[in-house]
């Protein structure tokens, strides 16, 4: 779905603040070309300073001085800071932590996501809030709760989690049998038996367990969305900021319900990049298989991390651009203004703690004057369809990572090692779900989708038979749903496919040498040893040199021709330098090519608008330092207004957007 | 306040040892020349062994042995270690941990500061010593209890620490004013609604937790200063043995009720680096603005650091001499010998675990040898004024120690860098909290003074009007003392004086070129950009080279004349050649210069006489290799009683004691 | 005691699959060559599903079918996992950790070893399991539990303890004495108020409780050995599987009642170092003063370290065949194949999760050949008997753990400084208890043995007393049993044998060079001072260089002429190089001397058979290269049947097992 909008906001906090100071915030906000705010997601305190106490005159007033000032407002419901009013009345909201302590007030997402008296009162400020401001035309858009994050350990959450066993497994035996609890005598005879995993704990376990986080927060959100909707006026949207990479629950079944999928996005330490950001935005863009919001960003910097530094001049617009390139809709800062007092009181804002604009203030501004400029050309537009998708699924990543059998083995990291090296040469990619649909591509990278399942096994099939592209990876196929182990060699039900089997897999204490029939290195952390399968068209691409013995000449990658496709088997994880000549021959041989080719650091992308289908072409020197790019068109620069062609040069953090002069 | 006496001495436990041995012991004493003990400090279970049942008669016995000997006594109230009988009795006396364990008995202030049952039998034991041994002629001082430390989470102490709020505030509006607790929705409506900090929290909240803290020390030392003082006959004082830089309450408001301040020196691991120790003996002696006690330091070795390795041979003696120059009036090594059992078996000692003399003794009796004969030329000396003072102040300290921004921001580094090129310069400087008066001085450095009140405004600015020298660093008057942002940019209400503001501050991933008009370097870890306010005398002296594009060519340092008076404003954290520079020139400007050079590693003190004048130049070679020192007037040497003059080499560690020659 | 028997074997869980399956395993264990599998000791919910149902007949049918492919079966008793339904009925027998916490179901060792519910329970299962097999002619051991680790803080463990404290020391006086409680004010007036330490505690009750948890799993040992043994036909022996180094208990008090001692023998990451291997086959061999069973090794990797590399290929044979020529009767792999579910899916196994031969099951193949045919040549054959003797003790080893005083002072360590100078030049060396007789050794090491009581003394001093060599190292006999200093120098008792005694102890921060007789190095770590005891024949033969001033000069290795015997006090923690050197001469001048030298790596084992002295040499390659060994005499090399002399090459992890064709 392609864009509508082109935002630049922030989260603002009104009830910090002395009515009197509004109007001069507004102002300010106006002057930066702020088009959009987000408003409300801590405030529930303030909106309900006692039980069923509503105040809600100040949070409409907000709205209305912001309307007059030509920004629109996205709501929070409060439920992430549960009033202390609320919790002494009913302790037992408190989550309860792996120490068997209560968490305290004063810190978010102190709730237990279980407790009815919490729902109770979720439910009840969220329709409140629904009632007064749903149909408001100033508000576009609702966030759920913010970043959902806690885990509960209390008795409650705990048969809960049993009762949850009890409805999907019907009978303890087959629990019993799925989870091979006949190990180690862990064998279930009552559900009340069964504990909430702290620390490691049997596989099959750990998953429902995480399935139950899931569900439990899904059900949280239902409750909201059930409160909120029916209040809606058509076209305003609900969406819930998500954490990128965050790993705490399946964000696919969070999404499916939302009507937008949005992240926070933040770098930390150090600086943005641009190719790790990119794989986030891919993610978030794929939980909705649609465009995004980043509904928060760092203003300069964070007051959380290790170090908490800026941003350099101009690193945080080119970042702006970067998202929009990605499909996002919108960027909003977080904050506006820090709070007086608060732990944020150092993270990066527009405005500083006297209320003076800070220096970035003016990289905000150029953005939104940037923004409202190209607002038109940008209407309807979209990321060009990527031809090349690689499958992310929440399940395969916990087990990784809580069995890695290599500390560095990460399965992000893992993933990312397929990401970037498409990516850095600016041809598109998805990011999308293991169990999506996979028309429309031509290469499918499935990077240690350790958990197979057969709609898994027919989707891939079918995907290949229609003549594609599919690459497996290590730690393929090795478990069921049930985080149990197939009871074959890898990669299982897709052996057929792969025409080989892993007779071994092997975690490396040091790197492998690997000879491909197009380059040459090493294997590292892993390499699994490949065998031909007997009557199948495979063909070794690369062997494994001396090493430990067990692979010293074995068969690291392999290829197969399987109906008219093509199946890569990967066995080893390739130093950079390789993987990168690896891919590059698998997108040359798929008949995938770059537009344009950029130098390292800067990025092209490609946007297409849904009517009329002409294309923009945006370039992002995400490095400190000027580059030199070739156009190999004429074309229309539409930041400054210029007709450029052949050799440019990108400042520092300099951003270009193109159209061809030659076919307009 | 100038010294009166020059003590040697020890820690000693006769409680450990069959009465037998007290003979030996002391004898040994005596001949290493000690002439002060402490005792009594753990020996609660000795002395009431039941509820009630007090065994004096022991101590009584040592005490007049000790007598005999010429030796003194120090008693310490064995508070801070409540015998088994009463925590079994009153089980809540025993502290609750961050997880909500009581703490066990068997280590040492296992103790809830507020319980009720233990100060009734804190009063009682310390009363009954009190009144036993207050009025005994060989008693000079006492310590109460030993190194307060624990903080307890118990329900009490909660209750407690509500109460104070509720005292301090009158209004939960109030405080939720000054705390901001809009934000997060964290807003009071109830006083029982708030918690103990556990891990991060509200800084207003954790601010006002630590002042409470404090407060129930206070209280608990007044209780026993009340026990205690009617009992004392005239003359005889009462201390507390703190450590050093530790950052448990303010040290400030708790050794207000106290006659002395003193404090126990370990090195730990490694050797002691004389710039930092000089640093904590100005600390300490700036607790009461007088000369002090080292209450413990170690005979060799500790046993709780990583490495216990032994200082070098030597370096205990240069200590030693080190300490009295900064004003120390005693100084006692812990221990005299280690009991045959207990945690600390392996600590060093004077005497070994046989009872022999250690290798060490022989130090101890060659410093007992010397204050013994050099004690009438340091009777009523003291460490030459200071016209130099640096601020400290424990708010400032904690609220950046919580929130420091920059992993490697540490307040104590950040104030010693501006101590360590100023004393490396053999130029005294005093360390003062912050709220204290300003007489006196030329020159005054407020290192991250963060946090600013009226009072300390009024202090600067007429210290300033009287034409001295004030410098600003970063981190300077952001915030007020309820730990929340002032509405204004750095250092708000010093900005007049300053002539500059700080638009925006920058925690730093890497170092940035400073170039100033006497020194080029580097800022690391912090910057601020400086930006002259418009009218006044302000002259930037340093400005920052290409770095991340918002300091580039910023001013990193001013100078603003301000009445008669010079203000610098000090925006970088520079390395330590460029703080060297800059701290050279400031001196320079304020005719500040050093009465001797002396090479690194070697530390020249004057100390003054209070009548007459008499001039005492100590100097001491911290280094483990001969040093040779240009003496610029001839000189009477007194440990070795030779007249010196010109080079004059100084073995590792060694000590020379000097009067000018030519002028008495 | 001589090996009867040459087994290789594994672990089977037949209650993991369907009966279907077993006959496919056992023949792929029959075509492996494996003789023996060990059974049953995580099985108890399914040889118990409910309180007293027992299923016994499944693993006589597994036993059976064994027993028809000729393969010998040992059980396990399956109390290291009691069932669900008993914890949940006795929820007292969770253990607690020392948060308070009752640990969780579906880890192994979940149990409070004190807890009279567990005990009733456990009697009765192993009971019943001794009734039914003891007698079984197939079954020809038992292993007790597995692997006992867990420590309870539970309200019963503590009266435990406390009981256990009154019934030893009768009265709190003489407590109170021996932990000198004086100090601290730690003195108990009612046993009630003793606690089991968390965290560092007074060194005498921190020993008394490793004692007290050594009792406890006695107790609960000799409770199953009491259900076990009236049932076990002649010949069965009962053992239990240590873990090597494993510092939980006094593994001599345990292994007492044993029959035969076992440990479960892995690498975790990297590979195996044969040196530090053979200590730990030394160490375990000293349990009983025989044989021993290597229970679990693994094949290929495991799946807890941080990097599960494999083992090269070749290693683990290598590693097989050195475990044999250090006493083991047999080597049995862990396990025969993984659980589909359950924590330990990714530990190495023979068959792989499809059920197929891995590459490894062809190495155990090999070994499996080899073993059964060169059973008879080992029958009745030992190591050939040790004349060097290293004593090891727990409690020193606990003691010195407890307060290293230098952070890398690791008493295993210090040991295998002494074990891998004699073991690398294939001289044969026990590892005993510092208890244990000394009948037969010429020379006797031991390192920092810190605890020193009259028996010892008095078998240390026989033992000089005959002539032979006596080897003091730092931190000797410092100590007594209470883990209380001895009021006397180092090495007290033994001052009169060693002719020194230690004017004190260093921990060194950096290394202090030492010049010796026949070497010159350095000291790391730790350095002791010594000084001749007058009136003795004392010869220092290393002094300290220039270092802290205490060491500079001063003696650092000393040798006394005792009786007819010498005692050598070594003061220093040489560096490796000068270790050798030290190492070598003392050797040297007690006669004893290598059979055989081999190059780095490369290891030759004598083994020599009970009835006619036959002396059998294994030579084994350690090393992934190739190496050279020459041989002095011409051999028959038993594995290929060949005859060779001189230079032989030896594969990477090659090995030969020889007998002198000369004396043959």
């Amino acid at each position: 779905m392609s864009r509508t909008v082109l935002h630049l906001g922030a989260a603002y906090y009104p009830e910090h603040w002395p009515e009197e100071r509004w109007p001069e915030d507004i102002r300010l906000m106006r002057e930066a070309g702020l088009s959009v705010v987000r408003m409300g997601e801590f405030a529930w305190s303030s909106l309900e300073p006692a039980s069923g106490e509503f105040r809600f005159d100040w949070l409409e007033r907000a709205i209305t001085l912001l309307e007059e000032a030509g920004i629109l407002t996205v709501l929070g419901t409060p439920t992430a800071a549960p009033p202390a009013w609320l919790t002494q009345a009913y302790p037992e909201i408190f989550a309860v932590d792996e120490y068997g302590r209560r968490v305290q007030h004063g810190n978010r997402c102190h709730y237990c996501v279980n407790a009815p008296a919490f729902h109770a009162a979720a439910a009840r400020i969220v329709g409140a809030m629904a009632q007064r401001f749903g149909k408001h035309p100033n508000v576009i858009g609702w966030q759920l709760d913010n970043e959902y994050n806690r885990v509960c350990y209390c008795d409650r959450c705990r048969r809960l989690f049993q009762d949850y066993l009890a409805c999907k497994y019907g009978t303890l035996e087959a629990l019993n049998e799925r989870w091979t609890t006949a190990y180690w005598s862990q064998t279930y005879s009552g559900w009340e038996q069964i504990p909430i995993p702290i620390g490691g704990h049997n596989p099959g376990l750990m998953l429902e367990f995480k399935r139950f986080v899931t569900e439990s927060y899904r059900k949280f959100q239902r409750l909201q969305l059930e409160a909120l909707r029916p209040h809606l006026r058509p076209g305003v949207w609900v969406t819930h900021n998500f954490m990128g990479w965050y790993n705490g629950y399946d964000h696919y079944a969070m999404s499916e319900e939302l009507d937008l999928a949005s992240w926070d996005w933040y770098v930390g330490s150090g600086h943005n990049d641009y190719l790790n950001s990119g794989a986030a935005h891919e993610l978030v863009r794929g939980f909705k298989r649609r465009s995004f919001w980043v509904m928060e960003t760092q203003p300069g910097c964070v007051n959380w991390s290790a170090i908490n530094n800026a941003l350099n001049r101009g690193e945080a617009r080119a970042m702006a651009w970067h998202a929009v390139t990605h499909g996002a809709e919108a960027v909003l800062y977080w904050q506006w203004r820090a709070a007086l007092n608060g732990q944020e009181q150092y993270h990066g804002t527009i405005v500083d703690q006297s209320g003076q604009p800070r220096p970035f203030y003016e990289e905000v501004r150029r953005l939104g004057e940037e923004f409202a400029r190209l607002a038109p050309l940008f209407e309807g537009s979209a990321p060009a369809p990527a031809r090349v998708a690689i499958l992310h699924c929440y399940e395969s990543r916990w087990a990784v990572e809580w069995q890695p059998h290599h500390r560095d083995f990460d399965y992000v990291a893992h993933l990312l090692h397929y990401y970037r090296p498409i990516a850095a040469r600016n041809i598109p990619v998805d990011i999308i779900s293991a169990d999506a649909p996979l028309q429309g591509y031509k290469v499918v990278i499935a990077p240690a989708l350790l958990i197979m399942t057969g709609t898994r096994v027919e989707e891939l099939k079918s995907f290949v038979a229609r003549g594609n592209r599919l690459i497996l990876t290590p730690r393929c196929a090795m478990k069921d749903e049930y985080n149990a182990l197939l009871p074959a060699r890898q990669p299982g039900p897709l052996a057929e496919l792969a025409g080989v089997e892993v007779e071994d897999y092997y975690a490396l204490d040091e790197p492998v040498p690997v000879k491909g029939n197009w380059f040459s290195g090493v294997s590292r952390l892993w390499a699994e040893r490949l065998k031909k399968i007997e009557q199948t068209y495979t063909t070794p691409i690369a062997h494994y040199g001396p090493s430990n013995g067990w692979l010293d000449g074995q068969i690291a990658i392999a290829v197969n021709v399987w109906r008219t496709g093509l199946v890569y088997y990967v066995g080893a994880y390739l130093d950079d330098a390789a993987q990168q000549a690896f891919i590059n021959r698998v997108l040359l041989m798929a008949g995938i090519r770059p537009e344009l080719e950029t130098p390292p650091g800067v990025e092209m992308r490609k946007l297409v608008k849904a009517e009329g289908g002409q294309e923009i072409f945006v370039i992002i020197n995400h490095v400190n330092g000027e580059q030199t790019v070739h156009l190999p068109w004429p074309a229309r620069e539409h930041l400054s207004g210029f007709t450029i062609k052949g050799e440019v040069r990108l400042a520092p953090y300099g951003v270009i957007v193109l159209t061809r002069a030659d076919t307009t």
